[in-house]
C-alpha cells in the first residue's frame, strides 16, 4: 500500500468518529497579518488535538486477535489522551504511562477518557523499560507518538481535509505551515497534499528547531536541549525517522518562531477566531503573523488547544487586543 | 412565502458566504453536566456571532434600486458587526450609531470591518431620532437586530444546520436550548426545527428574563432594569414584536441562569470545547449545564464569542479547571 493509499484509508475509518474541523479565517486577523490565513482547527478535534486522529487510526488497524488485549502509549499530553479515548471507544483497554509531575488535570483527563495511568518517576525509573515489560506482560501494542505508519496516515488526514476545504475556499498552491514536534502531522499532511501540489513548511520554537535544521543540513539533528520551551507538546528530540525522510522529500525549509511569538499568536487566535490554544498548536500561526518570507496567502494548522488556562489568562493580560 | 420558505431562501443567499459552524461535544463536559450537550459554535462564525447571518440575509434581500445607497444599524456589539461585515461584502456603504462609551475596541473593530461608525452620547443624544434623520437624508436602510422577517430568517439558517447536524449525529427529538434577547435567533431557530419536532428553549439571565416570563404570562413583559447584567450582549427590554408571537407559538418554557453560571458555562466551553464565549453566548449553554429539569440529551447555541479578553482572564482565575 503507498502512503497515500494508506491515509486514505485510515480517513475511511476516522469517517463519522474523528471531527471534520473547520478552516477558519478572519479578516482582522489577515490585516495585523499582512497576508491571508486560514487556520485548520485541530484544537476543535475531539481531546483537543490532531492525535486523535493518530491514535484513532492506529487503534482501528490494529490486527483483530491483538486487539482486545489492548494498548500502550508514553506521553504527558495530547498523544495521550487522543489514544485513550480512541481506545475506549473501540473497547479496549489503554494503558498510559505518564510521568508523575505531569499536570494533575492531564493525568485526570486521560483516566476520565477510561485509560489506566501509570505513574512513574522522571529521574528514578525508566519508562521504555517500564513500558516493555508491561507491553509484553500484558499483550498490549505500542502507539507511537509519531514513529509508526497508521498514525502518521491518521494525522494525514488532517490534510486530505485541508486540500479538500482550500479548493472549496478557491485558494490554491498555498504552503501549509504545521506546528512540527517529531513530525507525524507535518510528514501526513505533506503525503496528503503531494498530489494537490501544496507545499508543508514545519514550524518549530526557537531553540528546538531540529527539524528545520535537519531539513536545512539533510542529516537528522538533535536539540541542544531536551527541554525550556513554553511550546511543551512539540518539543521533542530529533525528527523521526520514518517522518524526517519524508518531509526531506515533500517539505520547504523549517520556519522558526520564538515563544513570545507563539503567546502572541495563541491570544490573537483567541481574540480573532475565538478558538482556544496552547503555545505548542500556536507555532505555525506564529509563522504565519510574524515571518516575512511568506505568500500573500497561507494555511496553517492550529494544532492543539490543551493549554494550561491560568497560562493563556496571563497572556490575555500581557498582550493587549488589537 | 412561508417563514419557512424565507428562511431556506436565506440559506440560498448564505451560501458560501455564512460559515458552517460546528456542532460540538465532548466527553468530559457531559460528564461534568450528567447529560450529552451538543453545542452549536456560532462564536466561530464570521465577526464572532450568529448576526453575521442576520446582517447578510437583511442586506441581500434589499431591493436591487435602493441597495447601493446603503444601510445603517444600532448597536454596540454583534449586530454592528455582522451589518458592517455583511454589507462590505456587498459592497455598498454601512452607518452603525453606536454609543460613544462602547468598548474602544468594538468601535475599532466595526471600523475595520469597513462601517462609518457613528458614535452618540447615551444621556444628551436621541439615537432613534438621529438614526431616522440619517436615513431619510441619506436614503439608508434600517436593519433592525431582531425584529425584522429577513433577519430572523438569516439566524434561521442556524436552524436548519442544526437539524442536519443532529441528523448526521444520530439526535433526535432534544431540545434546542437557546441564547435569547429580542428573539431574533431563537424565533430563527424554532421556525427552521418545526417541521424536525425539536423544541427551542429560550434561555435567559436572571433578572433580564422578560421572554420567559412573556411566555408563561402569554403577554410581553418587561424587565424591570434596563441593564446590569454581565451577558449585556443579550439584554433587552422586552421580547420583540415579530419574534414573540412566533416562540409563543413553537418554544417550550424559558429558562433563566444565574451571571454566575454563564461565567462558568463559559470557563468550561473555554477548557472542554476550546472554544471563546461571552457571557450572553454561554448561558444556554449555562442552561444545559446547570438546570435539572432537561432531559438526557440536548442541544445549545454558543451564540457570540466577542468577550473582553480581562474578563475571561479573571474568570479563568476564579473557577478552576475541572
Amino acid at each position: 500500500m503507498t502512503s497515500l493509499a494508506l491515509i486514505h484509508a485510515a480517513a475511511e475509518r476516522l469517517r463519522g468518529h474523528a471531527r471534520r474541523t473547520p478552516l477558519l479565517n478572519a479578516p482582522l486577523l489577515d490585516r495585523i497579518a499582512g497576508r491571508r490565513i486560514f487556520v485548520k482547527a485541530e484544537c476543535l478535534q475531539w481531546t483537543g488535538s490532531f492525535k486523535f486522529r493518530g491514535g484513532w487510526s492506529a487503534v482501528s488497524a490494529l490486527p483483530e486477535d491483538s486487539r482486545p488485549r489492548g494498548v500502550i502509549a508514553f506521553s504527558s499530553g495530547n498523544h495521550a489522551q487522543g489514544v485513550a479515548l480512541a481506545a475506549r471507544r473501540h473497547g479496549i483497554p489503554a494503558v498510559i504511562l505518564m510521568p508523575a509531575d505531569a499536570p494533575q488535570v492531564k493525568i485526570a483527563n486521560t483516566r476520565a477518557y477510561g485509560a489506566e495511568c501509570v505513574l512513574y518517576d522522571r529521574i528514578t525509573q525508566d519508562r521504555d523499560a517500564m513500558g516493555a515489560a508491561m507491553a509484553l506482560d500484558r499483550g498490549l501494542a505500542l502507539i507511537r507518538p509519531y514513529d509508526d505508519p497508521q498514525v502518521i496516515a491518521g494525522q494525514g488526514t488532517t490534510g486530505l481535509e485541508i486540500a479538500e476545504q482550500a479548493a472549496e475556499a478557491g485558494i490554491s498552491g498555498a504552503p501549509v505551515v504545521t506546528c512540527c514536534g517529531g513530525g507525524g502531522l507535518s510528514a501526513g499532511i505533506a503525503l496528503a497534499l503531494e498530489p494537490s501540489g501544496m507545499q508543508v513548511r514545519p514550524a518549530e520554537p526557537e531553540g528546538f528547531d531540529d527539524m528545520a535544521r535537519s531539513l536545512a543540513s539533510g542529516q537528522r539533528q538533535r536539540n541542544a536541549l531536551a527541554s525550556g520551551s513554553i511550546c511543551d507538546a512539540i518539543v521533542t528530540p530529533t525528527p523521526g525517522l520514518l517522518t524526517f525522510p519524508i518531509l526531506q522529500r515533500l517539505a520547504g525549509p523549517g520556519l522558526v518562531v520564538t515563544d513570545d511569538e507563539a503567546l502572541q499568536a495563541m491570544v490573537l487566535a483567541f481574540t480573532h477566531l475565538r478558538i482556544v490554544l496552547e503555545p505548542g498548536g500556536a507555532v505555525a500561526l506564529a509563522a504565519c503573523l510574524f515571518r516575512p518570507d511568506l505568500p500573500d496567502t497561507v494555511i496553517c494548522t492550529a494544532s492543539g488547544g490543551n493549554v494550561d488556562p491560568a497560562l493563556l489568562a496571563s497572556c490575555l493580560g500581557r498582550y493587549p487586543a488589537q
